[in-house]
């Protein structure tokens, strides 16, 4: 290994926006060069939400460098909490699955963060957290809750809010910190990688670990990727997500469809360029800037000549159809519609029956094809280009929380 | 069964503090009364403090006055919870417990709630609460925790001036409610009786059996008996209490320190009298109503012969010797202690040398017993006389939290 330590930590650096701490880190790489025992980089995927995003690329494009590196990812597949769903009922977000469900979901991660990370055993070891926490008994279970105050808990962001709001906790959900905690604590991980949004869960596996005498792990978040949308954070649920296995068209186009003044941040994440590169492109013509972006990230997931195909199709379909990148959004219930009521929304029509002659007459295209029957109904996954004649543009963003 | 459902809560109401709710009980009693089923009268037990007090004994005494109806009482024993403590040090009055150590006090609870209520198979199940909790896995444990808030067991008054104070509350003390009120369900409890403390705990009991779709328990909760002190709950740790199985002269002679004032209370709550022949006795001659109540006790608990000894020796030792039952308290930490700074606290003596020549002198006793020796380790468990002369008395409370 080339690269002092230091050096290793200077280039983390471009997707940490929290390290607890730079020095243990420095310490435990010294430590693994001198020792030649690799380090045990921990990350948690949660079973109910198959798909991996751009999103969960940035921890894991960390964790690829830390493989680069020598070292070796302990990917932590969620089954047991996964088997247990919410059970109060109120998070829709977290189903309960079948060990069948768990499993398939399970396989497609590893082929998933195949994409980003070095697979085989030297590389990657894929972990269930049943294998442990399925041996709990209330004891094991008491002894856990006892090292935590309710207080403490409730510092939590998110929980903070909740409670001041007046919103509900339920009981069990303090809980799965802690056992997320002592996942840590039985894999020996040495980093935990995540998002911004998982430092207080991570820090509890720190924490946990110092108490049983283990060399606490050293804990890295990452900056939450803003989704497709510019708003929110990306999420399956939201509809504004670009996932690792988005079939290279598909990629692309969403990748032309983010908001320009994300492309600083995309750019900074998801790839290795250096700033000098893509700031002053940016700035000079941000279109070039996001095609250019596109291919390099259809190149990282899909290779070269998928990137190429992607961009010729691109330019073909909907730079032909001379569609332009920004225009006004709308958001629309996720399934299905009839296309007239939209037309109305989007201001393109003042009546359901003027919409529906406009689209008799030829006048409506989605993503650049022209529909002529007012009746089909139309089955809405991901955003779509509107379009009434050669001016007027909506992009339709199908969102699991219907407009906002 | 002559008594109406009507009359017998009446009966109830005089030792009953909050009752969830009078008109369920009555349907509970007019369907026993109907299908000659008895109801099941649960109360727990923490098997830690292996005394059962008078203040246990309130509830207990609702108990024997349902058992004398046809009813059956159900004592659960709390041996799961005590096998763990309290994990995370904090609460010194639940200390780890072996198997051993719970059996031995268990079979000592039997014994105790055996003065006060009918046993035998009919009248009295014991049961030990790992018989379910022992079972309990990770994913029924999470279960158990998603119906409740955080917010609802921070009302819990204890939890909500705790955290309100910024005081510690471990996480695993939010649990024990839902574990005791899962001992309802379990038992399928008809009414749970308790001291008032107890109140929020058990209507989880009752919530958890609506839920499992089986007919709630009645709560009844009675009014915590204050101790020999005057001004806090009876309680082990504070020193002020009086045993079950307490030696006659020692309960006697603990009923004649009780503050005038709680007479009316401890006729109420601890007799059957009425309060048409105590009340009058109290406000005429408060001296003779406390050793009509001690004795009244002495009997119940250890029967006549026992009773009129103590009080024999009552007039003996303590009367003949002049010793006022009024007089200052002075709190001190149970265990050994020499006589001579007790003086200088109780105000005795200026200094520990004129102490001790005051006790060589043989001016000093304890319990009208003259004390020579101003060396000798006195060992402090239960309230003693300390007199100077025959004018100067102080009462030495020992406390496990030592001076108040």
């Amino acid at each position: 290994m080339s690269l002092s330590p230091q050096e290793q930590v200077r280039i983390l650096s471009r997707r940490c926006e929290k390290m607890h701490s730079e020095a243990e880190l420095i310490g435990k790489l010294e430590k693994s060069a001198r020792t030649a025992m690799p380090l045990r980089i921990k990350m948690g995927m949660d079973p109910t939400a198959p798909d991996v995003t751009l999103g969960h690329a940035v921890p894991l494009k960390v964790i690829r460098q830390f493989q680069d590196w020598g070292h070796k990812a302990v990917i932590i597949i969620g089954d047991y909490t996964a088997r247990v769903g919410d059970p109060s009922g109120q998070n829709t977000t977290r189903p309960v699955l079948s060990g069948e469900q768990i499993d398939a979901n399970a396989k497609t991660y590893v082929a998933q963060v195949g994409r980003i990370l070095l697979t085989g055993p030297q590389h990657l070891e894929v972990r269930y957290n049943g294998e442990w926490l399925g041996k709990m008994n209330l004891v094991d279970i008491i002894k856990l809750a006892s090292r935590k105050t309710v207080a403490q808990l409730l510092e939590r962001e998110d929980f903070a809010n909740r409670y001041k709001a007046g919103a509900e906790i339920r009981l069990h959900e303090i809980l799965y910190p802690l056992l997320q905690g002592w996942d840590s604590v039985m894999i020996d991980a040495d980093v935990e990688m995540g998002g911004s949004d998982q430092l207080f869960n991570n820090l509890v596996g720190r924490e946990f670990q110092k108490e049983e005498s283990k060399s606490p792990q050293v804990v890295i978040v990452t900056p939450l990727l803003v989704g497709t949308d510019g708003v929110m954070k990306m999420s399956k649920s939201k509809g504004n997500y670009i996932a690792v296995t988005e079939a290279p068209a598909d990629m692309f186009g969403k990748v032309m469809s983010v908001p320009d003044r994300l492309l600083e941040t995309y750019y900074t994440l998801l790839t290795d360029l250096p700033a000098a590169e893509f700031s002053p492109l940016i700035a000079s013509d941000p279109r070039n800037a996001k095609v250019k972006l596109a291919k390099s990230l259809v190149t990282w997931l899909h290779g070269p000549e998928a990137a190429a195909a992607a961009l010729e199709r691109f330019e073909k379909v909907i730079v032909g159809k001379e569609i332009p990148d920004q225009m006004p959004e709308l958001f629309i219930e996720r399934g299905s519609h009839k296309l007239a009521p939209l037309l109305v929304k989007a201001g393109m029509a003042t009546s359901n029956s003027e919409a529906m002659r406009k689209i008799k007459e030829g006048a409506v295209r989605l993503d650049g094809q022209k529909v002529l029957d007012a009746q089909r109904e139309h089955t809405f996954e991901q955003p779509v280009v509107l379009q009434l004649g050669n001016r007027k543009f909506a992009r339709l963003r199908p969102s699991i929380d219907g407009p906002i």
